[in-house]
């Protein structure tokens, strides 16, 4: 069942909150133990929250959009009670924390079911989903492949069928990387959009938090409930709540949408390009939109990335050196030896970078990317070939991701369902727009040219299909 | 003559522009030779701007508040039709400015002359006023001193009674320490208040370009000249222009005035302890206040200057290292080779620091603070004792300004007429706050305890006195 679908279920009491949220809890209780999307649930958390729901509804209060909708969290998301471990080892000794993230408290202001926190790649540094201390959450489609990361128990979990909403952090795709491997809908919205206000960070001028989702209903659904200012978070103090679950249906007629050229046409699989010209057929775009210097602004989202995380994670490099997983730390370590005039250039260049895009925008409401180079993965997978040349996968898989955050602007990733295996596209359209890039990917949606397939990877037994 | 006299003089027509222009033209002439405060005079397009001014007064026309008042500015402004030279010599082969620097173009708007530009040191990364290319500005009380950077032709300028008001630059205290050892008063306001478009920069986030004066009249004329927003200078786009010139005589009734403690009461040669110590008894001021972590503010300030400035010159120093002063470009490169975190560091610190400091003004309207910690030294001398450790002149005569600038707080530098040489005293306010700082500057002129004095190391013949 959608979000959508439960809520107005428990609302016309069709279905209780309480019989919803034992239904996600029986579902990750049979299929987790192949997917490994959740590092904690907080089963009885929800039992409370769902009980209050079916309270009110049995009072005759009102109750939010998202009543008796199960939801799940990336695990730097502050969680009360539980420690902010973001995938990381280390953390597991902090205190527990003593509140709630912004986004869960708005989540559940409207009525949603927290059931638990969700795997990671550690310190949120990672494009697989695979994670040394906790093991890889696994793609629903297929086990043996990687789920994305850095949110990869989101969109494991999504994908899976285990919860229909699922909240996650991009930092330089990690919302739309699992997307596109999980083959669901994900939400990076503008920067400074949604609070981070309690998460644990990575890159702050580079977070983004956002949601995953089966249909883009569900999506908007939850982002307009987490939506409005907040003083806990410097970047998201000021811009107002703007409701878009009213406009998805609206016209596309008008829009003027292109292909992102140059270094989004190269660099893909086969698969990455076919998707693109379904989604290019389906709105009948043409024309391609050469965006300057993305190569480059993906070579300084690195410089600014590895060396904002050097600095944050400083004092942990020096005293707990071993405790880290050994690929994260050995960038880190790069990172906190980068000299500081080339991070000061690299700023430069995105000051110059973000004009020339929003310049683009001045022509053109949305842009058309792939949101991967390749279908995921198989978990462990070292290399793959990428124009012909050998590349690292770890390293390459944001290649088409990290120039379009790198300027904070709002992205739909939409899963195409190819066979065997889902893989996203980028709906891409200028800072606070989301309800244009969801507009579009809502006609993507009626179309049929996107869509979340059934997870084949795992069967209601909780064992692995084929 | 004061550049106000200057004014009402040529207003009223009993002085012309022509001849306050020849005055000056005949001043540099004379005591230039000595003073080395000049790297141009541009003296035909003076000549041309105060026959335009006579021909306007002459016609009935209302001329401005500086009508033919001259004025000269460090040789980081761009002059049209001379290469903004910055002290180097590496930019004498750049192109003629197209344009006037926008406070020269507001100086000129408000009737004042331009007759030229001023020595400084190289890239404005200096404290001495010394300059391996054109020679030290010297300081017009004795000429074997310095005259301070790295504005130093600028305090030679007007504390050598070439010019009333100069122009010139701030990023750690290049224009409190000339004021300081030229017995002058200088303004730096408030990161952000007054445009740096057409000049050349240093550190953007730490750059402020501001007047000198001998009298806190003129100081807030030019001041109340220059402002207003730039579409330009991205750090001032916005705030209005708030004139000041009719408010200096306010009572200073209900101001709460503190001492800066801790860092600013450590440091010191007994002059810049009696400095402020007649500052604090005209003013009746007791209370000391803890202004938290200025030494690492200090600190922080240098590792962003040095890395900011090494970012800017990466260029220069790979192709022409052997064009720059040494001192300046073993700085720079050492700068080059700060690991970014450390910067990343020291700019989360300096949010800390500059909310901290923000939170004492809710107490306090301004505090005092010596602006050098010794009168002006020798030139070439290279090191002194500061509380008994000897330490290099060049990096720590800004050892009082660099807490202050590094988070953009408005200053009026105050010189104190001791004998055998000035000193300078920093009244500091809140941001934005410029007319607070300038109304207690104005007292403790008006009771005698700051004055400008006259300059005794130069003759009217030219030659060095005694």
């Amino acid at each position: 069942m959608t979000a959508s679908a439960i809520a107005a279920a428990v609302a016309t009491r069709k279905l209780s909150a309480k019989e919803a949220t034992e239904a996600a809890l029986s579902r990750i209780a049979a299929r987790d133990g192949v997917l490994n999307a959740f590092t904690d649930v907080t089963a009885e958390r929800a039992r409370a929250k769902a009980a209050e729901i079916d309270a009110a509804i049995a009072a005759g209060k009102s109750v939010g959009p998202l009543a008796g909708v199960p939801f799940a969290v990336k695990n730097l998301f502050d969680v009360e009670g539980l420690p902010t471990r973001a995938g990381s080892k280390i953390n597991r000794d902090r205190a527990p924390a003593a509140r709630d993230a912004t986004l869960i408290a708005r989540m559940e202001a409207a009525g949603a079911v927290l059931v638990g926190a969700l795997n990671m790649g550690e310190y949120a540094y990672d494009f697989t989903g695979e994670n040394v201390h906790d093991g890889p959450s696994r793609n629903p489609h297929d086990p043996t492949r990687m789920s994305g990361g850095s949110s990869g128990g989101s969109g494991s979990a999504v994908g899976g069928g285990l919860v229909p909403i699922a909240l996650g952090s991009d930092t330089n795709g990690s919302i739309r990387v699992p997307s596109s491997f999980c083959g669901i809908f994900g939400l990076k919205p503008t920067y400074g959009r949604l609070s981070r206000a309690r998460s644990f960070p990575f890159v702050m001028s580079l977070d983004h938090l956002g949601p995953f989702a089966r249909s883009v209903e569900d999506l908007a659904l939850a982002y307009d409930a987490m939506q409005g200012p907040d003083p806990d978070d410097a970047a998201c103090t000021t811009r107002p709540a703007e409701p878009v679950s009213g406009l998805l249906s609206q016209e596309l007629d008008g829009l003027r949408i292109g292909l992102a050229g140059g270094h989004f046409q190269t660099n893909l699989f086969p698969e990455a390009a076919e998707a693109v010209a379904r989604v290019a057929a389906a709105l009948k775009v043409t024309e391609v939109i050469e965006v300057p210097e993305a190569a480059r602004a993906r070579a300084a989202a690195y410089v600014i990335s590895t060396t904002e995380g050097a600095s944050l994670h400083l004092d942990r490099l020096r005293t707990r050196p071993h405790d880290f997983d050994p690929a994260v730390r050995d960038r880190l370590i790069a990172g906190a030896m980068i000299p500081a005039p080339l991070v000061d250039r690299a700023q430069k260049f995105r000051r110059w970078y973000r004009a020339k895009v929003l310049e683009l925008f001045t022509s053109v409401d949305v842009l058309i990317a792939p949101a991967t180079p390749c279908i995921a993965p198989k978990l462990g997978q070292a290399t793959f070939m990428l124009d012909g040349v050998e590349l690292p996968v770890r390293a390459n898989i944001g290649i088409h991701t990290q120039p379009i955050s790198f300027i904070g602007l709002p992205v739909v990733a939409v899963p195409i369902p190819l066979e065997p295996m889902p893989i996203g596209v980028q709906i891409i359209a200028a800072p606070w727009c989301e309800h244009v890039a969801l507009r579009v990917a809502h006609a993507l949606q009626q179309r049929g040219v996107a869509a979340a397939p059934a997870p084949r990877g795992v069967l209601e037994n909780g064992s692995r299909s084929a």
